[in-house]
């Protein structure tokens, strides 16, 4: 066991990480680099350093839209707590997840299909700027790529990290194929803990 | 991208855990087996299937205290959002997370020592059964290993599984010492989807 204070805990994390990338001679873009480590830091899965994929810039986007105080819609209360609201705040936005609304919840009933897809299709309705992170649901990420396709939503940047074992991996191919900015990762991993840790990485490159 | 009934996602997610399970020629413990493939399933990741490591008969305790409606306390925000609060409360228990209370954090500063410290601390109080569920935060297993030898603090089972890179390792060894039960990650790996995901498999062998 170490002796280290509390304050010093999370860059000597991230020494670590960076001396564990070297060794296995991975380089990552400068851009994405920040973001990258924290999901390391994380999940403690060096995987993510390479699964990781970031649309042309899509770490600058989002961390601009931050600095104007946009809104981040997330699909589960996990992410969203995990988001880091008082910086967020600071910046003038806030997170919103619809999954548990009332109304979320009949519609998804009356229509067979999953609340994420409706809290997608509430989402586009927002009048504010917004970045989707989604970390839990593949019919999420779906519905997003028919709603980009009817050019009825417009998300500033999206986070596509779903993790799981039927359509994950297929759903976030499909949002690669987008116009729209994004951050995936590829293949069946990701989660709340990764969405929430994307989006914290872009807040602390504004705030620290 | 295959066709599928929301309500039969997870069903299948199980299946596809069990089948590639069964190719690695990996053989759980029937006792903790939805434990950790629901572990699998909330992070995609199959080195949990090695890495819990399980006191005897750690799960049924667990399903038992939760069972006489035992409450959960946890080191995280983003656990607390994670776990099944309907189905806990169902069974007359409840969650508790004192990371962001006001005298927690006074305290944590005036001794320079971690939120998560004082928040065992704080726990070691409750005057109710409680099982332990530790996602983030090495200290509180450290702290906790203290209070059990001080006999200080009786947890119903302790489930210890921070992620990180510094004094992370150790502390879940620390745990794995004492005579209480537990469910460890072994290694690294870990977090706070961990933590509920591992709540939530006991809660829903007792309601399903």
């Amino acid at each position: 066991m170490i002796n280290i204070k509390p304050e010093d805990i999370e860059k000597r994390s991230f020494e670590i990480i960076s001396e564990e990338l070297k060794e296995k001679g991975i380089i990552l873009d400068p851009i994405n680099e920040l973001v990258i480590k924290r999901v390391i830091h994380t999940s403690a899965d060096f995987d993510y350093a390479t699964n990781l994929v970031f649309s042309n810039k899509a770490t600058l986007i989002g961390i601009e839209a931050l600095k104007k105080g946009c809104d981040i819609v997330t699909d589960t209360k996990m992410a969203q707590a995990g988001i880091n609201k008082r910086v967020l705040a600071s910046l003038g936005g806030e997170v919103h997840c619809f999954m548990s609304d009332e109304d979320v919840a009949v519609e998804a009933k009356k229509r067979g299909v999953t609340r994420a897809t409706i809290s997608i299709e509430k989402a586009a309705k927002l009048n504010k700027p917004f970045i989707l992170a989604i970390g839990n649901a593949p019919t999420a990420l779906i519905e997003l790529k028919k709603l980009i396709d009817e050019k009825k939503i417009n998300p500033i940047l999206i986070i596509g990290v779903p993790v799981g074992f039927v359509n994950v991996v297929e759903a976030k191919e499909l949002i690669m194929e987008t116009d729209v900015p994004y951050i995936v990762a590829r293949g069946r991993k990701g989660g709340s803990n990764v969405a929430a840790a994307i989006v914290n990485a872009m807040l602390y490159q504004i705030t620290r």
